[in-house]
């Protein structure tokens, strides 16, 4: 029996459903319902449901020697959940998928209780999932939620303020030093091993009038195009105006991708000490919309700079 | 603008979106609302949500110079379908996941034809899903539905009846054909190539009083264990009452897996009559459900045998 109430339905013999098992005792009570064909939950009246599918591959999305199996359940969960923040909708659950060479299960175990610390972190629940041998090792996640009004990428009009959400540039940091064949520094590792879905802030932004969002996990520069496409606005981005980590640059943090902060439209200045204070990381007006056919125009020193393309393993 | 009359958000430039673009391209009006963070759906009012999540990986569930492309896919979404069958819900939505060496682009192209196929034939659409190069195929399917009653492995009690839908050991037949190097015949072929996932069978099986259901992927007695498991109770299966094809055998037709039928508990007998005429396919009675400590008894000619474990990978 769950710390919500519902039962983890009894599942009969077999290897598969004793790995589940292994995974249910770790997660506790931050699992919920699993165990029949499929889950049941509710949508509170008047929201709509929010979903969203992540899949983290070993040796693409994640190295095993770059973080630890714990880390690697982390980050493959937060970053699934950041589609939720993105919509400014509140976490119902997670399905979980594993699927990994059978002399994994082990590394697995380690994996679930990464994956247990990011539900715990917003607040919700793994609520079903599935388990597969393969080739290689993946992470599959599916993120539930629910909101009244969504952000979507497509609200933005001319005349809104651009704001981003946190400090940039850390993930890009902590890449080029493994790259590069050395430990990153802590705080850059740490921004790459464990993001913060923005699931509050995102909460505030929306109650505060934001129009439009996205997260820019394939670069700030990158998800702006995406912005720029689906709301059919220009964005103006002053390179200078981003907030940095102290090993980055403006434009390095521009185009750093893995980054899981939000990319935001507002109609009117937001008040920014009052989000910093609520929800405890900065706010920063970096540019505008301006009606216009879809185009990304990055400024540094107030001269216009070519922006990179985010990056594509295609 | 698709048939739903809902947005495919626009998309900015990049290799992942033009083969997102080429997806949405074949799948034209099936698929709605992709291209946000996160998908955006209602469930009706009074309903609950339905969710599971199913990868199907080449060389585990499916293999190449079995099936084909079209297949493939089809087969990988029907199966995640048959999930919500199983809680007789009516599905919102699917969200697909294409994971894959950069090569094998076209390929997709062609599963995800066959995605189309297993979406029409239930009334749902692609709603949202992932991309990502890795080292071998796989299709991960996350299914959404809704249902104002759901239909659980749990909810058997003593006295109730026991009834399978359709016809068993046509997915066996074909995959012992395909491992001794040989054709399978079209009937067992199509059974393993084509399963048909029961969405209209479960609702009626429900509106007629059905208590409890599981789908039979992983073969009829094994996951008969599963439903003796939740619901805390006994099930006698006899073995000569199932309905099998011409070229099976009760006992084999009894632990073949990768079937997507039902099994269903009831506790007055079934109109079979009305359900054959409504559905389409047959329903069987195979057995009884009993009070006592859950144990599953299958028995032959009367005689009771030793169930075959449900197949596992672990």
């Amino acid at each position: 029996v769950s710390a919500a109430g519902e039962r983890v339905t009894a599942m009969g013999p077999g290897g598969e459903f004793d790995v589940i098992r292994e995974l249910m005792k770790r997660w506790g009570s931050r699992a919920v319902g699993v165990g029949d064909d499929a889950a049941l939950l509710s949508v509170p009246e008047g929201q709509r449901l929010v979903v969203s599918t992540d899949v983290s591959i070993d040796g693409v999305h994640f190295r095993r020697d770059w973080l630890t199996p714990r880390e690697i359940g982390y980050r493959a969960t937060a970053a699934a959940l950041s589609d939720l923040a993105a919509m400014a909708a509140t976490p119902l659950g997670v399905l979980i998928v594993f699927a990994m060479p059978t002399d994994f299960v082990p590394l697995v175990h380690e994996i679930a209780d990464g994956v247990g610390d990011a539900v715990d972190a917003v607040h919700t629940s793994v609520v079903g999932g599935d388990l597969s041998v393969a080739g290689e090792l993946s992470i599959g996640v599916t993120v539930l939620g629910a909101c009244e009004r969504a952000l979507t990428r497509s609200g933005a009009s001319g005349g809104d303020h651009l704001y981003v959400t946190g400090t940039l540039g850390g993930p890009l940091a902590a890449l080029e030093a493994w790259r590069a064949g050395h430990q990153p520094g802590a705080d850059a590792r740490a921004r790459f091993a464990r993001p913060v879905p923005r699931i509050a802030a995102a909460r505030w932004l929306v109650e505060h009038g934001a129009t439009a969002a996205i997260d820019i996990s394939d670069g700030l520069l990158g998800d702006a195009t995406h912005l720029a496409a689906a709301s059919g606005v220009q964005l103006e981005v002053e390179l200078d105006r981003l907030p940095i980590v102290a090993d980055s640059s403006p434009v390095a943090a521009a185009s750093s991708g893995e980054e899981y902060e939000l990319l935001v439209t507002a109609p009117s200045a937001l008040d920014v000490r009052d989000f910093e204070r609520e929800c405890g990381i900065p706010l920063t007006r970096i540019g505008m919309v301006r009606a216009g056919t879809p185009e990304l125009i990055a400024l540094l020193n107030g001269k216009r700079v070519a922006p990179a393309a985010g990056y594509s393993h295609f």
